[in-house]
């Protein structure tokens, strides 16, 4: 498609031209015909997958295969190759937890909004989220993690802490540059962080450095004054989303998509 | 909450401060025991209603009663009040239509966004939305528009038309005027929307205006050459999201979340 046809000036995508996906187990080889686990076979199977056409298979741990599809039931490896990524701003969602399967809305949309890390927090009014979830809960929450970035082509999972902290014990090891907690009537979140400085960076998988910027998101009743004074005093800034009442799992990725959005746009960036 | 905890200056919120339901049959009366349709009380009994907790009754036309429960079954009809409205941004979602269930979560997050207008388009690549929905369906996505508005406490309802209009016969007849379409590598929409002049007013409902901001968002497939040079023929603008691959019910939403954002932050208002 010819440049003027968008009538402005086209920027660069950083953009994984081939598709992959999450390998949750370690091919024993780097090369070879290979038995890939069902759930992926299937996808493949479903994505209508050719034998000329390859694809990337993703480790845990950064790792990164070439490979096609031999047959319905198995794949031929092409050997390692270096792991796309993405250009993100990171953002971390410091979260109230949502009930039941919101929680899988809340996983799903912050994907969407490249979020790099989900960690529930308990307050002292939450309902859901004040006990770690079981293992299958944790397994659900993942999948829905992968198949969501597989499908928005981010190579980069977001870590879902799957042990709640409680809200003081989180607050007292947090940096609060560029930590925002959500508040009706505060001032607009886009007038913020047209002041801050949001970097957009290579997000490098398991790197320890600390989240660009980070959001505070309440339970639906609301933070009380000791929680809204103790973040002031930690130098937490307020920010206002929307004249609405959001759910738990709108309100945190809504915040991150305008973070994220900001991040590529010039009024997110020092002049 | 004393005002400096926020450390910032708060803005006025408007807001209805009293919970109200949408109504689909008016009462014959406007004083008076009633008996509401099932699904109002119900819902009603869900939020714990007392008998001295007044709330709202919104008419299809813009009428408004107050009321309050009288028993499980009934409630007491207390006059005719002005209907509450909600400074909100005017948008438009002029949308490619998703498959099935999808099409609930468009609509759902669309009124999170403080959408005023759903218009299903078709475009040659379209796979759903080739036709008019039946009466099921439209009446299956005004509940979750009525629902959904109830707990964000917007009382505007956003017009969804059941009827999808050919791409050409839509873009023949619409004001380029703040129209985009969503488009991977063109400029960020934010820096769009800092050069345009985002009016928040009071939406008045069932009004003949104008939408302030129309958005275009293509089918899974990507809008045709075709397709793109008619919309910049037409004076529309190409706007850029996220370097994710969002599908339709997350990309349109987004969009407007960022414009109704926008439009309260100094950064979507001309200086």
């Amino acid at each position: 498609m010819p440049a003027q046809v968008l009538g402005g000036e086209q920027k660069a995508v950083t953009f994984p031209s081939m598709r992959f996906f999450f390998l949750l187990t370690t091919p024993t080889a780097i090369q070879g015909a290979w038995k890939p686990p069902q759930e992926l076979m299937q996808h493949l199977r479903a994505l209508r997958f050719g034998v000329d056409e390859e694809f990337l298979l993703l480790g845990a741990s950064g790792e990164a295969w070439r490979a096609r599809c031999l047959d319905r039931h198995s794949i031929e490896l092409l050997g390692a190759t270096q792991a796309p990524s993405m250009a993100l701003h990171r953002i971390t969602l410091a979260t109230a937890w949502p009930k039941g399967k919101r929680a899988e809305e809340l996983v799903l949309r912050a994907c969407e909004a490249g979020v790099g890390q989900i960690q529930p927090l308990q307050f002292a009014r939450s309902v859901a989220g004040r006990q770690a979830w079981g293992k299958k809960q944790a397994e659900r929450l993942q999948r829905i993690a992968r198949e969501a970035c597989q499908q928005l082509r981010n190579p980069h999972l977001p870590q879902i802490q799957a042990e709640p902290l409680e809200f003081e014990r989180w607050l007292s090891a947090v940096d609060p540059q560029n930590c925002f907690f959500l508040h009706p009537g505060a001032p607009p979140l886009a007038d913020l962080l047209a002041d801050a400085n949001l970097a957009v960076e290579k997000v490098e998988i398991g790197s320890g450095k600390q989240p660009g910027t980070t959001f505070v998101i309440g339970p639906e009743g609301g933070f009380t004054d000791a929680e809204l004074l103790a973040m002031t005093k930690a130098g937490l800034t307020a920010a206002g989303l929307s004249p609405l009442i959001l759910r738990i799992e709108a309100a945190g990725p809504a915040a991150a998509m305008i973070a994220q959005h900001a991040s590529t746009a010039g009024v997110g960036q020092k002049k």
